[in-house]
């Protein structure tokens, strides 16, 4: 990485201006206090930009965030996990703009300021009855050094909070950025929805940010696969704030580049984060397709290699069964040609011209045996080119996605659902 | 189903002038008496028609086969479980030639009347030294009694053979198909690739037969769908041979109706006999998409909710769990608008509008926990429908796919690879 940063301790308040707090709602489980509900704030208004989930049903907050990141600046993001708030109807979309509204009014901003974001089970009501009354406590607590309390308060099934902070210098200006996440996929719904909130102070124009944020995303977020499950509530949202004292960055200059390099990197720690600690997963994979004819062919080979559920129980299993990411390559719907495709596993080739290479199967399934590796197929049909981060699948991930019921019990508890 | 035709017992065998053999090669285990390698002769020519995999990477046979099928007539289709010939390059090829060479020698047949179909692990070099010994003993054998041994010489993953034999009267004339298959999905390689066997005696055309059976197969193996993954083997031939003395059907005619339904019916029989025998499999699901603006949506919207790991999961675990059925539908890229999405869990209504019903959760459980039900969703958009039959996926099926080392190992003292 040749952009000059260094990692810093911290994630979202390591950026000048930045504060944060997170508390317990009774969101996740109402007798035990875990972390549920958190937000970020910054004290002088931000430029903001996000990415949203593609997925056609969409949840409340993602409707009621995409409206206000497009009409104004953010300033704040609250964020709930343990209930998604998708799939509720108008009552959901009422509940986000209550949040949103009771936030601001008690940080003195417009509604339309405030970005909300949701996580969790999806299809139940929100317990707006235990959310609204920590409002008061969670603004009152607002501090620069809460900021690994939001990481830790947006977790559903990850097993790690995940947090990132860099600073660099831009023309002798210091600047910073911080990052928070939760998996436990890119695509993984109701237990484990995507969230990312990435904060800066550095000084930079909406239509810049939105392109930044845009091409990062596209090269960070959009290259992992978990299990193919795209959700209802995958969010990534970015705030600028300025407040650095930095001269506004220009669009095409040396600077803007440095900032758009140094924000894929770490998206890119944030998504690679998001696959190890994927549900149950045992391995990190990474799947480069080269000598594609097109990039949407090197994309459609990397993401059926990556999302065969019998590839992934191959790796699971440590064998390196280059037949199964073959059938994979011929079901992507790419232009390939059989007698092409060379199948590297680690540095070693495990398929030549679409058949058996020499390499000793022994040695195969030592790369196949760590915890993280490489698979290369190169097509040699063109130049393009795609890499997708991956994990292999368990069987106790199946086990551990068999059944959310405990969820749909305490909402009925709740008198949320007659259910 | 109006036709009016009965199950009678047997298999590939019950039409008149079909005979078939099988016997052990040691293809799937050099010691084991296992039987493996099966052939279906018919001494009448017969008229024939077959679909293949649609996977770009195709098996050596599935190559040859469907290039004698496009050429001339078939009399004989010889078969091997235990390894698939796919990924094998020019030897492959040599091999599947070879074997349809030895075998129309023995019947007196051309080479290109005899097809030849393989399953089993991908990209190990065919044991020809142990097969080709085995053909005279093969053509020896051939029995009108031993239809029934075709159905467990194909079984890979199997736990059962599978077979039905059908009976109808055309016009006076009494006509037969029998039918064999394997498993274990329609779409799962290397261990488990599918395939499909039907002969009759009935007297039809080249053109009517190719359109009827296309037809059949869309209604019947193209609904089936375990794990997603489509093989490189997947093959289905039908062979008639006119024997039952009926005059030509006619086009269009009432009587090429009755075949084609009942043809279909037998696929179906047979491709739902795959999915109740899938790999570790515990329940039968149909999922019924009606209200779409298109088919090819309805098909969109199916294949997503039957394919998600996720929704798979939660049928293993007696979870009802309608909120990963809608976010599939989302994800499907169907047009949907999801304030319009009806769901049922048998005839129960889970999600009415996009949000939930008033059923009682423990009432949805009970459904979900028969080990065969129906999901029915209603995108209320239009009035295309689509059914795919489908599995559960449990912690087993992960479990079960995670090394074929010991193939390799065979193939290895076979002195077929260097690996």
């Amino acid at each position: 990485m040749p952009t000059p940063f260094r990692k810093i301790t911290g994630g979202v308040c390591a950026p000048k201006g930045f504060v944060a707090n997170a508390v317990s709602a009774g969101i996740k489980t109402p007798d035990a206090e875990r972390l549920d509900l958190a937000l970020i704030y910054s004290g002088s208004p931000c430029v903001a930009a996000g990415t949203f989930t593609t997925n056609r049903v969409k949840a409340a907050p993602v409707r009621v965030s995409q409206a206000h990141l497009r009409d104004r600046d953010i300033q704040a993001i609250v964020v709930n996990s343990g209930n998604a708030n998708a799939c509720t109807g108008v009552t959901g979309i009422q509940d986000a703009r209550n949040s949103a509204k009771a936030i601001a009014k008690s940080l003195g901003l417009r509604q339309g300021q405030v970005a909300v974001c949701s996580t969790g089970v999806i299809g139940l009501p929100m317990p707006m009855v235990r959310i609204t009354p920590k409002f008061p406590e969670l603004v009152a607590g607002l501090d620069s050094k809460k900021g690994t309390n939001v990481a830790q308060a947006i977790m559903t099934s990850d097993t790690q909070h995940k947090e990132i902070a860099i600073s660099m210098d831009l023309d002798g200006h210091k600047v910073r950025i911080g990052a928070c996440a939760k998996g436990a996929g890119m695509i993984c719904p109701s237990m484990a929805t995507m969230l990312c909130f990435i904060t800066t102070d550095i000084n930079i124009g909406k239509a810049c940010l939105d392109r930044a944020v845009h091409e990062a995303v596209e090269n960070s977020f959009n290259r992992i696969t978990i299990d193919g499950d795209m959700s209802t509530n995958d969010s990534v949202v970015v705030l600028a704030n300025g407040e650095s004292g930095m001269p506004r960055i220009k669009p095409k200059s040396k600077n803007y580049r440095l900032f758009r390099e140094t924000l894929e990197f770490v998206m890119l720690e944030m998504a690679k984060s998001l696959v190890r600690d994927g549900e149950r997963v045992t391995k990190f994979v990474t799947v480069k397709v080269n000598g594609a004819r097109t990039y949407s062919d090197a994309k459609k080979v990397a993401e059926a290699v990556a999302n065969s559920a019998l590839v992934k129980a191959s790796w699971n299993g440590n064998d390196p069964n280059w037949g199964r990411i073959i059938h994979a390559v011929g079901y992507s719907r790419a232009m390939i040609r059989e007698e092409m495709i060379d199948i590297h596993i680690g540095s070693k080739p495990a398929c030549l011209g679409g058949i058996e290479a020499n390499t000793p199967m022994d040695e195969l399934r030592k790369v196949v045996a760590k915890d993280k590796f490489e698979i290369t197929i190169n097509l040699h049909l063109g130049d393009a080119e795609y890499t997708v981060y991956t994990s292999d699948m368990s069987p106790e991930y199946i086990d551990f996605n068999r059944s959310e019921y405990a969820y749909w019990k305490q909402s009925r508890k709740d008198g949320l659902t007659k259910q």
